[in-house]
């Protein structure tokens, strides 16, 4: 039986549009750099798939430095030296800079059991943070789908100091719900191509004008000395056109189909899986994320499970070399370890029909009451 | 007419083979972190690519950091506090670290007028460097072509400091000339998969068993913790069917034909071009590298003549965006101002032919006739 790919938070399908923007980029020789026709054709396709991305994040095209995705993104925003403030929500991405040394001292900011901030200008943990440089806030979170109003919570640190950066991890939002670089108060913004139907590999830094980014990779001086290095022609073509392909379909309310799709998926467990916690249902979530949890029943076995039943789905982040331990996230969101390891997501694409959640429905449900049997 | 590119130093056309493996790669929808089937596939991919960019290079597949190109490899392999030994001949990926605070005062290598390093363990400049971390060593140069003997400056260096580690920038060599990683001495190698005919964008740090590397791109763990974030799939499966097809390539010994049709082309300049400098002419040298200058007409002034009569080729490294000054690289090697700002590269590839270097020759010699009769 066809298999069944519902893990679109860890990586989506290439789109078609990415995939002939891609074929079409293979057939130049030249180097970005280069003065000469050919170098001047690839440069072309650079700053055109520039336009395509500032487009769909609503910033100015010099505000975009194209890196190989999010997680350098995160290293360009963050000096080395820089105290940054973020919850434990936040992707390893942005943890590893907050937890520098290793150690996990850092304090970090509250959580409620939603995954929002609980801190606000007037008190909470913002406060003890006010000597950082930088405060990283989630667009959206890639385990729960549960958004930020990122505004509203630069404004409080704001409030407490004028000058601090906001960095804005837009990763999991960005082609799944509407999106402006001004709305968002952010200083920084990651991006990656391949979470919205762009190559892996490719991603952006979008800062604001004004704002100063220390190059990490130094050379040659491309993306204005910001980020050396020759161009992933290739990928940042795929990039800007999946970029424009899902600023498309964000427009068009394609992604209210999946909602409706997800929300048949969540009832169809919920009337059954009485133990199961459907973390972050009450919150703005993004359309396609399911983050269930049933407590003693590893979230690690279900992925395996489901992968021999034909279906793609994770347990906490994709990331960390196929490591699997209990969700970090929603053990910063107050859960507890049983809870927490117990945790799968699944997350729906564009192409997820609704035969496909009814089959995973039907599947999963057969294995939880297998899970209870043995339980009982 | 159609055009005739010859500026395979700057970047390389696709090979074919490279095409078709980024082609399956984008029917890939896993991210490689994932354990479902469709990561664990994405995953096969990129250990299938880490053996064959091994293989080109003589080293084991755990030796190989996969990174987005030769820049982001030399900034992965020197600390931001290291001290760096180089000559002036390197490229500006690694000169960036050695002349780290943006002032060009740090005493460089000599080399001598074919870009070799000039100093030996009994003496010369490189007893000025012993406190250095790492000394940066060129296997061949981008410009001239010329190319060093890695192992035998390595041992100059041992000598005085037995703990100092070697940066080879192994970039244009590979996938022209034989390479083995035992034999030049380097702990650590920089790959670039867009100069053997891999997409752009996509690299490696080869590091040696034993040797630490400190990650500059931190967060999910990827490539075993030394540089996070999620692989560039597609890219890294071109680079190996690059790789493979460039190692099959040079033991076959196509680049002699290579060398022959260079030969043919140097020779039609000499015997017409009087006042031509055929820089490294008599140093061991890249097969397909050709590097002119005619003091008073400059590299600019040539390559944009080229251009519009349809020829590709460069001024200088292609690095930089689009700057064009004179090469540092012959200002290095002992070249005037005037010399070293005329200089152009000619380089050649596998698909170049007798009739396009014969007709470049023509085009060429008219114009410099040309400006000789300016000139005069």
């Amino acid at each position: 039986m066809e298999r069944v790919y519902l893990d679109h938070n860890a990586t989506a399908p290439l789109r078609p549009e990415a995939r002939e923007a891609m074929r079409a980029a293979m057939d130049l020789v030249g180097n970005p750099s280069s003065v000469h026709a050919e170098g001047r054709a690839a440069k072309g396709v650079v700053e055109r798939a520039r336009i395509q991305v500032a487009g769909l994040l609503g910033c100015a095209p010099g505000d975009v430095i194209f890196t190989s995705g999010a997680t350098e993104a995160a290293s360009l925003a963050i000096p080395e030296d820089a105290s940054v403030s973020s919850a434990g929500i936040e992707h390893d991405a942005v943890l590893s800079w907050v937890h520098k040394d290793g150690a996990d001292l850092t304090p970090l900011l509250d959580v409620d059991r939603n995954g929002v901030l609980t801190g606000t200008a007037q008190g909470g943990c913002f406060e003890e943070r006010i000597w950082d440089d930088i405060v990283a806030l989630q667009a959206a979170n890639s385990e729960t789908g549960v958004m930020q109003d990122t505004l509203k919570h630069a404004q409080a640190f704001w409030a407490l100091k004028r000058d601090v950066k906001v960095l804005v991890d837009a990763v999991q939002a960005l082609g799944k719900v509407p999106f402006s670089f001004a709305d968002t108060g952010a200083d920084l913004v990651m991006a990656s191509a391949h979470k919205l139907g762009g190559p892996k590999g490719v991603g952006a830094l979008i800062v604001k004008h004004g704002i100063d980014v220390k190059a990490r990779i130094r050379g040659g001086g491309q993306e204005m000395g910001r980020r050396s290095g020759t161009e992933n022609v290739i990928g940042i073509a795929g990039f800007g056109a999946a970029a424009e392909a899902a600023a498309r379909d964000v427009a068009s309310g394609r992604w209210e189909e999946i909602a409706e799709l997800r929300k048949i998926l969540e009832n169809a467990l919920a009337a059954d899986a009485k133990t199961t916690i459907f973390v972050g249902k009450d919150a703005p979530r993004l359309p396609n994320t399911l983050c269930l949890a049933t407590p003693g029943w590893k979230g690690e076995a279900q992925v395996i499970q489901m992968d021999l039943a034909g279906f793609a789905i994770s347990a906490g982040s994709a990331c960390s070399s196929g490591k699997v331990k209990a969700s970090t996230v929603l053990q910063a969101m107050g859960y507890d370890e049983l809870t927490a390891s117990s945790a799968i997501r699944v997350s729906l694409g564009l192409e997820t029909t609704k035969e496909q959640v009814m089959r995973f429905a039907q599947t999963w449900l057969d294995k939880e009451k297998k899970f209870r049997a043995r339980a009982a």
